[in-house]
């Protein structure tokens, strides 16, 4: 098996809170992550896809598609934005990082297809800070 | 000259906007910084001070003391935090980083002494991300 | 499947030997590594769980209980010792990457359920250096 | 299952072009990769084994074995090289880094035998780019 | 004083060699970086400029304008292509990290009033592998 | 002022103790770092000099020349050694990074000649985790 991976750097602010709980039952179970006024991450976005590699141009997909696709669909929309209220496809969601990887996935899995019929979503790892990551296959 | 470096990292959310302008001149100003609802970073904190290396320990600082005060004074105020409302010392105060960083060192500046007399600040660096630093010297 | 994973680091020393060689022989085999006063290094670990995500808090397992399970179990008993003579359930094994990795799997295994009962460990790595990792899956 | 991992850096020069087309067309199939007179990478490789970890010597291989024949069979022949011209397994061969990961993955499947018998090649990694990834399995 | 730094990627080719030496006086000098078919490397380029901090913004300068200068002058003109013939004003020279890395400096000093007047160039930091770092002050 | 830096890694073991105090004197004084068995670390290396760029060759210093005299002085003695007791000119010292980097600093100073009389000693940075640094200068 044969993967290519991309990796992409952006930035969000968010807060970790269940609107029917009080701010102290949040910060129990969310600790710091619920401060009300919120915080951000530089997050990083690791998105792998497996296919054949092309006999003639020996690539699996041209990158620069991948990278458009990605950009267009996840980092245009969440780059410097507020993920409890700025990204529709959150909306309603707790964006906790293993909610948010999951709704990348999600919506990779739909348009991915649009570059490139022939490949496959195999990966998507999101890492909050150089030490919290969540992969999903 | 020898100096010793410790470096923290730590989360935090803001928002680059002046009060005074409407949303669309911020933008104009701060581009996607100026986001209403936010956005937030992963920043490393990178503390310099010098000293007499004492011939016994073979120590400028214990580092352990070096590590609590700026724990106690910046981290613990800063991490998981809004810079725009829910820190003291930056109120009043546009949190970008060259802003934050200058105050950064006016704060260390005048409590390192609590646990070292006889060491300098020498330079404090932050990185807002991989890709942007300021550094005051 | 959707994992966590955190990332600790700590230090420790060592020293690749077996007692019934001499130390020409213990040269011959373990290289640079058998050299009697011993060595260490700035150990990188990563532990990865899976799980359902709760469909209330949008978390496989809260981050801090995982810290605390881990730095309790493994990093405070290994962090700064000599893993040679220090650390009980090294007791009677040679400190290398691989048995090393294979201790911590074997103790986390044991101990992640007096957290979290429904997390399973999927993956043990540490780096002993920036150039050398051993995985467990 | 357990896997021990080297990491080596080298850096190489290569072009993109099919020598059947013109210098616009493999400007339209591979962007700035096609430039005539080259460019190049500082590429990270990641070679992974498995295998029994001796009882005796905690080791899964002698991790200078591991060393010497990556370094024989694949470092010392790309390192500082042109990868269109200057290597011969690489001949006739576009040099993408799929291509190129499979290439080593061929090349050392072969070669890794020399040094242990007992051990089966799992994955190779290779980073042309902090940002670009490619992974055989 | 207080400075800020943008950091930026690219990729290039080069070949350290004199036209009036032979390949074997050229390998003597400059080792395997005189390959006569060339290599290349992922460069890191730092720059780092001075100024008064804005009291209205609290900017030193637009970041994004500092991002166009260099992306313009430098970045544009040197990523994916060939030192040795494909950048005019390197046109002549020979392309070591020291070379580079002052014709850099050079240009961006002449360039850099073009978005800002009042700032300063202060540094210019050129990473040619992780192991080798050029600085010009 | 143009300066080239060559970064090395070395990994060693330690502890932080003075013979004429107890263990828990030397705990109070050194804390973990005093562990009797000793602990260790990856250090990481980072070796400046300044001098003027050779208008035939476009280096300061052949880099590889400052590879050999490093190595040879610093890195072959100390990696995979213990600071405390196998580096004749550490001896009778207390290693922390401070007098560590101060006895590298010191060593380089009187043999860097050998290879380059024109070139001079700028800094030397001595990273012992990728949280605690000494400069010199």
């Amino acid at each position: 098996v044969i993967t290519i991976t991309k990796i992409f750097n952006f930035c969000a602010g968010h807060r970790l809170h269940l609107p029917e709980m009080s701010d102290s039952e949040n910060f129990e179970l969310f600790g710091a992550c619920s401060n009300p006024a919120g915080h951000g991450h530089n997050y990083v976005l690791e998105i792998t896809v497996s296919g054949n590699v092309d006999p003639k141009t020996g690539m699996i997909i041209d990158l620069k598609d991948l990278k458009d696709v990605v950009t267009r669909e996840i980092i245009d929309q969440v780059d410097h934005k507020n993920l409890n209220c700025d990204v529709p496809w959150l909306s309603g969601k707790i964006p906790t990082t293993e909610v948010f990887a999951d709704a990348i996935w999600q919506r990779l899995r739909e348009n991915i297809f649009s570059v490139a019929r022939r490949i496959t979503l195999m990966k998507v790892v999101l890492r909050e800070t150089p030490f919290n990551v969540v992969e999903i296959t």
